[in-house]
């Protein structure tokens, strides 16, 4: 138990100090990390070797040869206005950092680009504009007075993104590293030799680690300090695209696709707006594309006896791995790094042998947010005691293999605290792994189903980290979920279609309208409102947060605002009276304390009848409505915080007729706790930066335990 | 000067009190007030006689002999959803006030009935739903299971509102009075011959005062004291319906209306939201029919040698005082009550002879909203000043003829400080009437216009009191513009169109999204933007607020955002960065305190050269972008203060090119003042509950005041 499951990164010149510390917090594997390469002493000191590569990038050499096959994107001007009556000129790379684009002007290429009167919505004939090679401008020949115009172009990738963040943030000063793409014959060629050669010149590495796979996530930088990230989605396409990506396509699918299909009027297909057939048939056509080469590298690997691992995120887009194919890839394990619960269920949920998430800090100077970690003003203890917080409860609910860290060791041995810390944390993960082998925890049976456009495609996350995607009320709700001892499923607008609602017994779908999360026009699909209205008459309880079934055409905004007895005034019910309420928690629905809920504006009564728990004046925030045998819950916000947390799992028991309150729950919502009938563990945890008591009924009596600062207890029954 | 322009609500039984106030406050008419009748003492004192007449009410005993030729509306129930495998029956009336609804089933309104599916909104056969006259219910023969429907009904009105509103309020027990309609020739019939005899019967009355016309706003009550008023729009046309009014409708302008086109979805056309064509059509079709049967009444009243004033509420709807056809009625004067700048400023707008306002306090024991006025725990006097505040700088600006109250004397009689107070009220607005009787106030040069979708039809007005539409912008905003030197005009998209904006220097669009203040989708014609374009790249300068121009479909929300260098992320642009900016004043165009907005959530600059010179965080509150030779300028929203006011016409004047500051212009926000440069006559006023001080510039040097809370300083120059 004191060994095993704990990945740590190596680091050359600090030998003693890396062995030392892989005994420490029992180590049983070392990996190098970006950048450095393990002496032979680390090598050869019996543990097993990690290895990482970026699979696309640092082939310069390759690439300067082929700078036509680099990897591209559409990229689309900000709108400029005509306003005389002459030619109008768009500098198109005015507003695009020059050092991440080059304009794609071949032929072919240029029968992509499209230029747009977007006053009108107009597509302009190829024929009324010119592109200028010399200036990079494209002139319209003939624009209308007071319209403004956008031009959608073909652009090279010329600085691989994640290389371009750490030598602007980090001031590196190293090469530009650029990014080839697969697609191209002759890349695959070239890489195919590359990772065969490679495998025979590192005999000693046990997993190639890819990090991670083709296609990095979209980070489209600005030409001005002021908007230096101009657009990043981490779940989206754009970086697949290529003129011979889009031709193949056009011969699969039978249509082709245009500029527009990714531009969208310059909003682009964000993950968190409702995606279009163009995009999900474009979505499967490159994870097939990136399954069957991926394979081929992997078979490589495989060849080689060594394992494959890959790391999720990065260059992941392509990858999908919850559409029921990743096992195709033959990957061996999968490694995230994670900052949140969400993102160690989202390791858990891949269907792989092994699953490996790396813990922060990553042992840097600074942070990712900039602040000190390992150097002064730092404080990496309470760092990695606020992260493994996080985590932790998210690792109680779902077995994960193997922990590790990042980074430079030597960064860490001046913080002993650190180090101790570290190896408790080592020991904790072992031992609830342990319990996990012994059989699942305890959950409640109440089964819930988090309702979106994605489904199960979007398996426990939205689009990247937390601090990314906070403004989204789901990821606050998932989030909460992941550490609560509920059955949660991840399901489609499909799925309802498909006659899947008789799995749940609480369907949640949250967010603003129009969103993925949301659902947007879906609502308008009859089969999708009966089907869950009649699930919910039957027994099922609908919990709408924000906006849900949100949209325009109907008689309610809320296409469910039936079940949930709550709806939204858009403007049009400004002269109707609204239903006055009373607010009242009788069955004692709330938390004591703590609950923090934000009123949205509008948000009315239906019918009078919903029970409203919390109000700010005559705006509903919390309401709980009798809907047949079911129910129907509405929240005008969800935001993660211990108490909230609480509220929404005493909800979920509430209706799910388990008793707001009762066995293997703390009676302290700054306490969790899991239990693992199998093997008669209980862990209690603390989420608290204070001491806390807390008592837990089991059918072995009531326990009380008072409970440091963020640590764990371990408890027999 | 002492006497005149005052009208006083004369008391029987209180001869004395009446006589001795008249000649207090320089009355120069006594009136009646609802419900009461002038003794001849009063009627023979010397006084012009205002005699008060509802012509549509108090008609009982005509009407329980013609109940089938009461005025009438359409209702629609709300959805019932279909939850088991049989018929479906709504009973029509549950959720509407008994008292004041019967249901129409004659076989003629019954052909106007609709039953609608609102789930998909897919209207039902007539053959597909029955009415059980017994029982009032519909029984839908074959519903969709899990759909939801609703009833769409003609129904009577047998409880005229303000009768029905007084009974439930003040605990009256006379009889319920009900409304006749003079669309049928019957009742016309009946109240020509009945106005004439009238007239015959009241020789004394010099003016006939019309309260009001024939159709009182829209007021629908709910069964439930929970949700009584269910509906009221000031400005809806509802309750001019009749299968008559229909059917000549369909003759005149060739297509027939169903109750959709007034029930629309539930929500029914209110004025806040843009009016489709058809309403449009009827109400041009109502007032045509209000004008020529009102002319008929107005001509009788002139034969008999007296003067047809009218009261501009109440059942004013189908009169329309701003289409260009008033003067057709005939009328000699016009009465508006009176809460707010911009009310005294809709009764200075109509072409009529004399224009009269009734002031607050109304001679009651409680006021409007409830409080006491002239009982124990009532301050009349204060609640007289703030009114006369409120409504005083909109006198400066245009000229009123009369001022007047409403209700019993004998009530003020106890309150010996209110009878002065009014006694200097009365004084000062004959005094401000003589300045305006030698000529204009002084103006600056800068044009103003508000953009709407209502344009001049809804001049100086939304759609009722300040407290019934206090959550739109443009209502602070023309409460602010009310008091302010500047020519303001009310023009609609048509007027665009039409090429009107070289009349105009600035430009206002208020409001949410969709509503008929900010103009919903009238801005996806680009005639619409492309004119507002050409006009502020020349020079003139938009003022968007809130959600100005803001329409789905197009590259941005705000059509204008290239102009206003702003716009609103709807969601699809979560994902886009935003530039970062400063916030500075750097010309000195806020008011130096008090300037309080809210910011609204998702606003950003478009292309990050917007001066911002308010924001919350990084979401901007107030910008200024240049364009061209003019400008746009965002507020996130506008409430009237004063300081807010100063800013309103700080930021006119600036983008006028007039200065900031300037002369006959208060150096104080909570004062204003109004210059008549014919008769070198200086108003200032003292806005506050606070003694203030202030100096004015003026081309006869500088002029300095120190100014009591509440009160007038006039100056000769």
């Amino acid at each position: 138990m004191s060994k095993g499951g704990f990945t740590l990164p190596g680091q050359t010149g600090y030998e003693e100090l890396t062995l030392r510390l892989a005994k420490k917090w029992g180590a049983d594997v070392i990996r190098d990390s970006d950048g450095t390469k393990l002496s032979d002493e680390i090598l050869s000191a019996g543990y097993q070797i990690y290895s990482t590569i970026c699979i696309v990038r640092e082939h310069n050499e390759w690439a300067r040869k082929h700078m036509d096959k680099l990897q591209q994107t559409f990229l689309c001007t900000p709108p400029k206005l005509s306003t005389v009556e002459k030619e109008l000129e768009i500098l198109i790379m005015e507003s695009f950092f020059q050092d991440q684009f080059q304009v794609n002007d071949t032929l072919k290429a240029m029968s992509y680009w499209q230029v747009y009167d977007r006053t009108t919505n107009t597509l302009l004939d190829h024929s009324d504009w010119v592109y200028h090679q010399e200036s990079g401008t494209v002139t319209i020949k003939a624009p209308v007075l007071w319209h403004h115009y956008t031009v959608s172009f073909v652009a090279y990738r010329i600085w691989e993104e994640i290389s371009m963040y750490n030598h602007t943030t980090n001031n590196w000063s190293s090469e530009h590293l650029m990014q080839i793409d697969p697609r191209y014959p002759e890349n695959q060629e070239y890489l195919l030799k590359w990772l065969r050669n490679w495998c025979e010149n590192n005999p000693d590495t046990d997993v190639v680690r890819f990090t991670s796979l083709f296609y990095n996530f979209v980070w489209i930088w600005g030409s001005d300090e002021r908007n230096r990230y101009k657009f990043v989605d981490w779940a989206s396409y754009d970086y697949t695209v290529s003129v011979l990506a889009l031709e193949a396509f056009e011969k699969e699918y039978g249509y082709r696709l245009t500029a527009e299909d990714f531009i969208n009027q310059g909003k682009l297909q964000v993950t968190h707006m409702p995606p279009p057939k163009t995009k999900l048939d474009y979505m499967e056509f490159i994870n097939d594309f990136v399954i069957s080469f991926g394979k081929q590298l992997i078979d490589i690997v495989h060849e080689y006896g060594k394992k494959a691992y890959v790391f999720y995120d990065d260059n992941w887009v392509g990858m999908e791995p919850y559409n029921g194919r990743f096992h195709e890839f033959g990957f061996d394990g999968m490694i995230k790094c994670v900052f949140s619960g969400y993102e160690a269920r989202m390791c858990c949920a891949v269907d792989v042998p092994i699953h490996e998430i790396r813990l922060h800090p990553y042992l840097f100077p600074v942070g990712l947010g900039g602040a000190p970690t390992f150097m002064e003003g730092g404080d990496p203890t309470r760092d990695a005691k606020i992260y493994w917080n996080n985590v932790r409860r998210a690792l109680l609910r779902e077995k994960i293999d193997r922990i590790g860290l990042g980074g430079y060791l030597s960064l860490a041995e001046p913080f002993p605290d650190f180090l101790d810390y570290i190896e408790k944390v080592a020991d904790e993960s072992r031992l609830i792994r342990s319990f996990h082998d012994a059989g699942k925890p305890y959950e409640i049976k109440t089964k819930v189903a988090v309702l979106t456009c994605w489904g199960k495609t979007r398996t426990w996350t939205l689009s990247g980290h937390f601090h990314e995607t906070y403004m989204h009320d789901l990821i606050h709700i998932i989030e909460a979920l992941s550490g609560l001892p509920i059955d949660v499923s991840f399901i489609s607008f499909d799925d309802v279609k498909a006659d899947r609602l008789s799995e749940f017994d609480v369907v949640i779908n949250a967010g603003y309208a129009g969103s993925a999360w949301s659902g947007g026009d879906v609502w308008k699909d009859e089969r999708v409102v009966s089907l869950l209205t009649e699930w919910a008459y039957h027994g099922g309880t609908f919990i709408g947060v924000n906006q849900p079934s949100a949209v325009e055409g109907y008689d309610s905004y809320f296409r469910m605002s039936h079940v949930l007895g709550v709806d939204q005034d858009t403007g049009a019910r400004v002269c109707h009276g609204k239903w006055k309420f009373g607010v009242a928690d009788d069955e004692g629905l709330l938390p004591e304390e703590g609950v923090a809920l934000v009123a949205k504006e509008n948000r009315f009564l239906t019918d009078g009848k919903a029970k409203t728990l919390l109000a700010d004046d005559q705006n509903p925030v919390l309401t709980v409505n009798e809907f047949g045998k079911g129910k129907g819950i509405y929240l005008s916000e969800f935001i993660f915080t211990l108490a909230n947390t609480r509220l929404l799992y005493q909800l979920i028991r509430y209706v799910g007729g388990e008793g707001i309150l009762g066995k293997y729950m703390t009676d302290n919502l700054n306490t969790e706790c899991a239990y693992y009938p199998e093997s008669r563990k209980l862990v209690v945890i603390n989420n608290s930066e204070e001491v806390q008591t807390t008592k837990i009924d089991t059918e072995f009596g009531a326990k009380a335990f008072t409970i440091l600062p963020f640590d764990t207890v371990f408890m027999d029954l």
